[in-house]
């Protein structure tokens, strides 16, 4: 199929909104905690998540101005505060539904039933459940002038996650704490390991150095070197 | 396990390098084609695309201005035009090493085995073992002062994806167009459903549309409303 600019531009609204939120591929999803002045909590799923830099540790997300998302935005400047939580193949229903359009006054974890979780001297709210649960400062705004969407970046300054979920060289493996990926709007899938690849080098060929048996039953496996 | 700010700049490089990468979950790889000025092809393999709106369709990636993106970087600042190619489980090898530091004068197309295809009035190659493969033309670019990294943002101008991938409501399904997810710098997964959600009301409870057996074997099932 072959869609040119005049083909999108034409396209039902709807159907244009569907194709290109899934058009990036998979996407991480992780629930925005915050909380306003007077620690009302908020809680908004969201899969613009996108790594900045790794020293200092900068995280960005996209805000779009007229979306449910605002509460959360004001909320982020308001306190300068944040927390991400991995969603996990436990809580899709929960985490989907923060989408809805609440009222300003409804915290979306009452309204989900997803707990709250306050680490002393940090003004947002983790998500209890989650296993991978990240503590940010806002750090930088950015206002894109081409459609009035807004990149936020903000530093981890606290992580929690599985230390089981990590692998030899640090990584954190997300399929190891039961993290799914989503497409689009509203389809969420478990990823399996296919392939861990060396690091790539001009001379060496490419070479996996850890890789899923044919058969769905085994383990991946590490490979000799 | 637990790390605040203090640890995480105490860590050692390569590990907080591994880690961080590696926070922010599942996201998506894609193969970035462009050219110089001379049709000169270059390739890149990239996690950090994010959708920035749909009408008009915008898309994001970040760049590290010191990083083998550079190449990329400068042509696509050159003839303002690239390529988005989505990686599959049946690439990945190649994919992966297009992220050797190749010297500008190698294109990755031939270093990797991955064919180049172009089209007529457009100057960046696209891959041609690709099922998704979207031209790309420059808008906005932003640089991200915290840290020196570049935000790209593109429209795009041309789309060609399976039909067979889209859904009753127009979005695309990555997983059956073959498609993979990346987490941190070195590890490929294949994605399976979950479940589809519907779209989130306040008043109306999570509803899943779409839901996978409990039976691996199986294919996923639309439920009954």
């Amino acid at each position: 199929m072959l869609l040119d600019r005049a083909a999108i531009e034409n396209m039902e609204k709807r159907r244009r909104a569907a194709l290109i939120n899934s058009i990036t591929g998979f996407k991480p999803a992780v629930l925005v905690g915050t909380a306003d002045a007077q620690g009302h909590s908020n809680l908004a799923i969201m899969s613009s998540l996108v790594h900045i830099g790794s020293h200092p540790p900068l995280l960005a997300l996209i805000f779009r101005p007229d979306s449910v998302d605002r509460h959360t935005l004001d909320n982020i400047r308001g306190s300068g505060r944040y927390t991400l939580n991995h969603v996990h193949r436990h809580i899709i229903d929960a985490a989907h539904q923060t989408a809805a359009r609440y009222p300003r006054d409804v915290s979306e974890f009452a309204a989900t039933g997803l707990k709250e979780r306050w680490q002393q001297g940090f003004p947002a709210p983790f998500v209890a459940e989650a296993q991978v649960r990240l503590a940010m400062e806002l750090r930088e705004e950015h206002e894109l002038e081409i459609n009035g969407t807004h990149l936020i970046i903000g530093e981890i300054v606290h992580a929690q996650f599985p230390e089981s979920a990590i692998n030899e060289l640090g990584a954190l493996d997300p399929a190891a704490a039961e993290g799914i990926a989503l497409a689009g709007l509203d389809s969420y899938y478990a990823p399996a390991l296919v392939q861990r690849m060396a690091y790539a080098k001009p001379e060496e060929p490419p070479r996996r150095i850890v890789e899923a048996p044919p058969s769905a039953d085994s383990k991946p496996q590490r490979l000799k070197n």
